[in-house]
């Protein structure tokens, strides 16, 4: 499938991510507890920082001197949503991207009030969900069991779209092929794997790809693009050492911190809808 | 070891096995920081869903779209004994099976007081521990120190079987050989391998592995030794890649996800006690 | 750079892990949710036992069975902070060891005053941090954004030495060299890998090895000493094996595993400042 010659997004999704590895950017997260150890290891192997602050007195002073926030409450409990909010209350005061992840939401009311709040509440740069989520979030239909899509969207292009559209974002939509759109442009990325699908926080790991980029350059939609084709990529790469879910999830973290520009500018597949 | 004609034993839990694989029975675990992660990442690798949700919010209507429901409280606080007892309460009006995992229980007043409330406020599916926490929440001495059996039940079938019979629900008492009674059959399960010792987590991912069979199977003492010889076989695939803990663990996953049917039909050890 | 000969330091380290090994001590961990599951994947690769237990209502009983207290802010918030202390005031008492790893310590308000804090209820054995964090801690200049040392400390011996004195602990500053005082001798240790910078909790599986050796020897200078050498010494050969980031974490735990005396008798690098 990859091609051999660089191709125009290949060599973008290569500058953004030199330009990652060159700055390591600070991604501060307050994010759920299956996923914190994979998703700090995600950033680091990538090039960029993470630190992981929740206290309420101390996480508008942590965002100050972050690059991105990541507000993803896949565990979430009442304190947590509010020092989430705190948070992305100063990231909008003092222009830090927030990247939000909406786990879980459709499956229960908690979760879906929480998204709708956080959508109301904030200026989020970007959202990243599976199909179900950004259903449910949207509005559009769409069924979560537990943390997984059961009912995808129809039309994940217009879904993404509209939501992107009235809310002013970025809204991802990821799955074998992932969906972007900030409302005027839509990109598909075809970087994928289905060994993704066997670990937990596969999801989490891609919205903190897109934080991470999200922290270099000023376009978010060109961020999120990029981050999930060089995320996808290095699933690619890693599936093919792997033997199961354990070692996927190794090899991911060693493919992600191995990506050469030569492989990021032959290897991506994103195309404009 | 292994012998090589399908076993009565073999073929149950091959069956039930394939059953949890094209069902993908949904696990909502109420679980301690230490394990979130490898319990997941165990329970997608047996081929079922989970979810960790603990907000008290929620957590009556998550177990509501759930087969089965783990309450681990490893890291036990009072707001999470809470959510477990909610949880519980919920499970047992519409019939989703609750695994329990004592961890600790004779530690410490809290988590043998926490251990014995669970034992009277709900209708609990399965127990599994160690010899020393089962011991101990039996009152039939055992002794734990941390959350590792130091004294282990001079008689496990015994206590086991008195508990379950005690308690109507079945008894799991993990170790080198499994004792499992539901009151009135025994069973022992020799898979098993002793890097088991060597990581956090083991007794916790073989509660998830029992909490995913009792969702694909009405009878919770075939569910707990097919869950445990499944673990225990893939726990010997693994070690024999391994070179220690690190990979182990990689590997536990890999085997878990790589068991097949002929591999099980051949290699389970359980015996009618 | 190994030499082939035992070395005085060689000897001292490879006896202090046999002990350790013989006696598995329990190290009682109040730590973060970032690196719990690794932490205690540390402690039981090095052959001790780890417990990781916040509740207020049962720390102090928890630390009466351990031989050393790990206590890491990482993600601190109040009521764990109100539990760290209860936990170290019991330690104090009853002679357990307790081994302070100041996380962000320099970051924020919070983390600097909680960090000081400490320093002042408690009489703590040993405190590892990186150069930010300690210099912070110490009033001694030093940066630290999110969890990452920016600005050092410019004489990491005198600052270490000085805190040591004042404080009558043993300070640790990790790095490339770590350096190691207890206000009196001062050590340097030159086992490490540049790889230790790619992963998360790395830091804090330091900070735990310490802790185990504190529980086998009543000398926390040595004990620390070396701990970080047989640390870094696995680090190296974990890195021979690895091909990034999340191979490395796996090869670490091998490592630490399987580290033979005579490898340690000939590859600790601990000099004499």
């Amino acid at each position: 499938m990859a091609t051999t010659r660089p191709t125009h997004w290949g060599v973008i999704c290569s500058e953004l991510l030199t330009r990652l590895r060159e700055r390591h950017p600070l991604v501060h997260h307050i994010t759920n507890f299956v996923v914190m150890n994979d998703t700090a290891n995600a950033t680091l192997a990538l090039g960029a920082t993470p630190v992981m602050a929740h206290a309420q007195p101390e996480v508008a002073e942590m965002v100050g001197m972050a690059n991105a926030l990541v507000l993803n409450p896949g565990t979430l409990a009442a304190d947590w949503v509010t020092a989430m909010l705190i948070a992305g209350r100063r990231a909008n005061q003092i222009g830090v991207p927030i990247i939000y992840d909406p786990v879980g939401v459709g499956a229960t009311k908690l979760r879906t009030t929480t998204g709708r709040r956080f959508l109301k509440s904030l200026r989020l740069t970007v959202i990243r969900g599976n199909s179900g989520e950004i259903g449910a979030l949207a509005g559009a239909g769409g069924a979560v069991r537990g943390v997984d899509s059961v009912t995808g969207v129809a039309e994940p292009i217009r879904v993404a779209k509209n939501l992107a559209q009235r809310s002013a974002t970025v809204v991802a939509i990821t799955g074998p092929r992932d969906f972007v759109s900030d409302g005027r442009r839509e990109l598909g990325i075809d970087n994928s794997h289905a060994l993704l699908q066997t670990i937990t926080g596969s999801g989490c790991m891609a919205t903190t790809a897109i934080a991470a980029f999200c922290a270099v350059t000023p376009d978010p939609l060109v961020a999120t693009a990029a981050a999930l084709a060089c995320y996808g990529l290095a699933a690619e790469h890693a599936a093919r050492r792997a033997r199961g879910p354990g070692s996927f999830r190794s090899e991911l973290l060693d493919a992600l911190y191995q990506l050469t520009p030569t492989q990021i500018k032959t290897g991506v597949r994103i195309v404009e809808l």
